[in-house]
């Protein structure tokens, strides 16, 4: 850790965000689950959509993007599969609404599907793949953006970047993944950047159009790397519109394209009642590939299953505390009245 | 087009295979679909899953790994899931029945799914994802495969590279994704390889494990590489975790290992009835943003949205006659009795 890194109690964490959303206008349950999403993705690594994020969520209250009284309603129904308005609430507890919807209506018809328009950020779009799994379902959700990435072939943003999970139940630990669309996310970038470190593999292009592994340059330039070059672009297109049309919402190209103003965001959640569906075999079935996939490793070799560090890294932070930057949990602690 | 090229009217294509197929115990319909399907493919541009497929079909029917006479069962339904067998029937004819039924289930519910085990090679992929926007529908698909990829931090393969196809209907022309979880599907590989071309971007390591544009060095190690390393590789597994669970079926590292013996595949197929659950401004919402892709491209940049060129080559081969390989086709021509 760098000097200036701090290790807190996850509770202390939790307890401290909900004051300084109490104070901001969130009721009871609704600033607990807020300030508790925030403080897990601090705790499992992803600070980029944790503590370092809530900053500039609070800003976005203060400037009236995200609002704090709005709750999701539902606007159309057919089926397993229903519309819901964000009405521009709080990012995440919309998205937390969404899933927990998502699951229920799986349990009624197998599987469940919730097309979310009018949201704000999600933050880390994990969570709500650990939130399915926790709940024993297969779950499936993904977001557009504002446009951060030029499609393939041409050198402006023009698309989303469009973050997708995928989470499968496992007693041993969850199987989940959560990769943006491009090789990586805004906020994998600017950690990088903070810590001074070059990219392990090129990420986008700097202003001459030569692929770089240095995230100031790609900053500069806007460029992001697609995931497989043209694959990663057609992925994020047909992520937008499939979420965009089920929720009748805005399209990346619709999103205000600035990190301060970015808001009406799509979004979908699928689930599918694992339980019920999966056979008697299914949890030894997933036991057998992840234990597939560690075996493939030869000498030297280390392969994860999607979800497997974040495990580790999450039992490491409950029991030496969750990491948190020093200056920026001085500012939170004035905030919360400390 | 090499000097080996011919082109065939597309109906004269679709005849010619369906009489060799009659020949090999089809019957009526299941021969004039399994032809069409195979014919399609060459005409969309993609031979290596068409007609040079071909052969190696005939020769997987002839050794008993596909039987020309097995038709998909259902085993199991709730709701809008159902789970079905395929009973090793050709592939993409229980692929076909699949997505037919998904969508027949997405008008039913919603959303209707279909989870496909026991299965072969679904040839191209794609092409049933042109099924569903055909029938009005959104469509989301994807098969596992052999082990043909190492997983990331691996250098043997361990996962498959497992064919993921999105759908959006269009009424200017359908937008279709259709991407392999590796850089280059096995089948563009082999095409590269025969043009003697190398890739246009990395696609694999070599044998010692420096990454490559060879598609020789890459056949030679086996190490494809996945869509943007980490990401495609958590993406492939995922996408086979799904697909198994809810099939029942065998998971990637349970398939047989040699492409002339690679069955029992688990699948799925994702219907959403975009006609009733889409917004009125669903059809205007696709176009614009088709329309601000094509619009970001900047001087001398070309930008295409998926499915873009397939219908341009379809169109030109609809035209000009479909191109196929001189020698395959003689060979074809000769099994048909002429």
């Amino acid at each position: 850790m760098p000097s200036d890194t701090l290790r807190i109690p996850f509770d202390e964490l939790h307890a401290t965000l909900r004051r300084v959303l109490q104070r901001s206008g969130f009721t009871g349950e609704r600033a607990d689950l807020c300030a508790r999403l925030f403080a897990e993705s601090s705790r499992d690594g992803v600070s980029s959509h944790g503590l370092n994020r809530f900053p500039r969520f609070m800003q976005m209250i203060r400037s009236g993007v995200v609002d704090v009284h709005a709750q999701p309603v539902r606007v159309g129904a057919r089926g397993g599969v229903e519309r819901w308005d964000g009405r521009r609430g709080p990012g995440n507890l919309n998205a937390y609404a969404a899933m927990d919807r998502a699951i229920a209506l799986s349990r009624e018809h197998g599987v469940g599907c919730v097309a979310l328009g009018n949201t704000n950020h999600w933050m880390r779009g994990g969570t709500y793949g650990w939130q399915a799994a926790d709940a024993g379902a297969i779950g499936i959700c993904w977001t557009n953006t504002l446009p951060n990435m030029p499609a393939w072939g041409g050198s402006t943003p023009a698309i989303g970047n469009n973050p997708l999970v995928i989470a499968v139940p496992r007693a041993a630990g969850h199987v989940v993944l959560d990769v943006a669309m491009s090789q990586f996310s805004v906020g994998a970038l600017t950690a990088y950047r903070t810590r001074g470190e070059r990219l392990p593999v090129a990420g986008g292009y700097d202003m001459t159009g030569t692929l770089t592994q240095d995230p100031n340059a790609i900053e500069a330039s806007g460029r992001l790397l697609p995931i497989g070059f043209w694959k990663g672009s057609g992925l994020a297109v047909m992520l937008d519109l499939i979420a965009t049309l089920l929720s009748g919402g805005l399209a990346t190209c619709q999103i205000p394209p600035t990190p301060e103003t970015e808001t009406g965001l799509s979004q979908m959640f699928i689930a599918f009642d694992a339980g019920s569906l999966a056979s008697a075999g299914a949890a030894p079935l997933v036991d057998r590939v992840v234990d597939h996939l560690h075996a493939s490793a030869r000498g030297g070799e280390t392969i994860t299953y999607p979800g497997e560090r974040t495990l580790a890294t999450r039992r490491q932070n409950i029991e030496l505390g969750v990491p948190v930057d020093s200056q920026i949990w001085e500012t939170v602690l004035t905030v919360a009245g400390e």
